[in-house]
């Protein structure tokens, strides 16, 4: 792949509309990358310690979809990288299976920290072995990826997975920080989501990045693009907490609610509702445990009239449009460009 | 520091006793190095989110004796370089930090994993702050001490010290699947307190050695050294349990029978008494919360009898003396050589 004089085939392919790419279709193409990951994911593991492969095995194994080894996989090839699945110490599969550790480990310890009882329509690994295990295989996938990266030998891309962690942790103390202050500020909402979530999908990119060793320019864009999916990708993601149902996203409803997480569709309705329906929210939100049913019903009615989904995706689309175009004025058209587009409005549109 | 020619002068001092160092002056003489990690510890801790430097600061500043920080420095030294307590990267100054940074996010998860109230004779910060604050501080700790350690720009000390993350993690998983378990033997005892203690105090020794770019043979020794150390301040504060009151050590009586857990005085008693006292004592163990004062009594006076201390407190001289041998046979003599060789005794003759 050229990797400079991009600018004239540049001018051209970024006035061009990527041609739509259906969501299956990418995962088609990345197929062998993220079986590669998968065959590893398992083989990693191999404590002597039983228990830390049971549980590390368990949550691994409860239907994630792998989207940030998906990101790192497209990225990487848009970078120029041919990953070799038949290798195993292939760096984009290392990298697939360090990110999805990473995010693991994440979900391991938002458990305890939510006391989360079901995780993805099952039981959450705290409910089976307490937050002890989950605290411990948490560590020790964290601790497991940042030695995998190091078999890498590439000092900066350690650099950039400890920041990674660091910001993930950073904006989850944040966000318990602000846990029922019903003042929280739009802006403030973002920064907490860029940092608990968009960070790592952001690392996923930059890593893709600098596999292909591709310029900083390249390199940055790649992380803003990441970023942006990613901040996309959890605003979105906050929505369903107030649409679905758990058997369909397996996430009880109006979770963030009874926790008292103001996420953006419930700001939106804080900011605009009458002082009267401001205090009943707030009533709503500092109470301890599950709402009563009037009270989730009177959340969502208001909700709706004030268009809090509405809007909190709308602002989700601004973010996949920002991403879009970071990517495109930094890449030429193809295959792999077109894929990462087309999953930018995906994690919007995806229904879980 | 000549490097290779020692074999003459080791001859000689090894077969010399050290002279004897007391305590105190090993910390009067790394003064200005623990003053440096010190002023250092506060200054990482720059997160933008308050509750981070709280919670950090909080656990960092709850009287810990910076123990793994004094063994680098000496280990540093002993390996011939001299710390500038006044450079802000100095690296025995930063990995200071670091060790004291990874030992402080084990005890922030470890009182989630053990349901402690109470550490160093003050609310734990679990206890202040939730489950949620523990993790999530614990996290940035780990991930902080990561990522400085990259600071010093080389990939093989920030591969001994993700990999001591992840042998503590599963030491304590490993101590977490045996909980309760009164078949335990002395050898899984052993090989717990080696990862989930020892190896942290193994890494501060090697590190100091990797700083003075001493020969792999003398990285061993040093890296042996820390580990026996380790293993001899684990037993020995395994007894501490079963001896102290909670004004002098912080920590409740018996927690560890309370807790299930089988240390070393409790396996030599459950080895050595007879199959009816042996019934009892289970009972005690398999009782979920504090057991009542008569059955504590009754283990006191059990392990008492059958030298269930005073035969944990030799086995942790046993490894003290392993220790010593270590570092005897691969350094000269010298102040450095004498303090860490006084440190393996103080380890085990500490009153906490």
């Amino acid at each position: 792949m050229g990797r400079t004089p991009l600018r004239h085939m540049m001018k051209r392919t970024v006035a061009e509309p990527a041609p739509p790419v259906r969501v299956q279709d990418i995962w088609e193409r990345y197929r062998p990358d993220l079986e590669a990951v998968e065959a590893r994911l398992g083989e990693h593991l191999t404590s002597d310690v039983a228990l830390v492969g049971e549980v590390a095995r368990y949550i691994l194994g409860s239907g994630g979809k792998r989207f940030r080894p998906l990101l790192l996989a497209a990225a990487s090839r848009l970078a120029g990288t041919t990953p070799d699945p038949a290798d195993p110490a292939d760096p984009v599969a290392v990298l697939g299976c360090v990110v999805e550790y990473i995010h693991t480990a994440t979900l391991l310890h938002d458990d305890v920290v939510d006391d989360g009882r079901v995780r993805r329509g099952r039981d959450a690994a705290r409910t089976v072995w307490g937050n002890a295990g989950s605290v411990l295989v948490g560590d020790y996938l964290y601790a497991r990826a940042l030695s995998l990266s190091v078999t890498l030998d590439r000092l900066e891309i350690v650099r950039v997975l400890a920041g990674v962690v660091e910001e993930m942790s950073e904006g989850e103390v944040f966000q318990l920080s602000v846990c029922g202050d019903v003042d929280l500020s739009e802006a403030t909402y973002l920064r907490i989501v860029e940092r608990k979530t968009a960070s790592l999908m952001s690392a996923a990119c930059r890593l893709g990045g600098m596999l292909g060793r591709v310029s900083p320019r390249m390199q940055g864009a790649l992380a803003d693009f990441g970023r942006d999916v990613g901040i996309a990708f959890q605003v979105a993601d906050d929505t369903l907490d107030y649409q679905g149902d758990t058997d369909v996203f397996g996430k009880a409803l109006c979770k963030d609610l009874e926790d008292g997480k103001i996420t953006l569709p419930l700001l939106y309705t804080l900011l605009r509702c009458t002082p009267e329906e401001r205090d009943r929210l707030v009533g709503v939100i500092e109470t301890d445990g599950e709402p009563h049913a009037a009270e989730r019903a009177f959340v969502l009615d208001r909700m709706r009239h004030y268009g809090g989904i509405t809007d909190a995706l709308a602002r989700a689309r601004d973010f996949a449009a920002k991403a879009k175009a970071s990517l495109a004025a930094a890449f030429p058209d193809g295959p792999d460009r077109q894929a990462l587009l087309a999953l930018a409005d995906y994690v919007v549109e995806r229904d879980r």
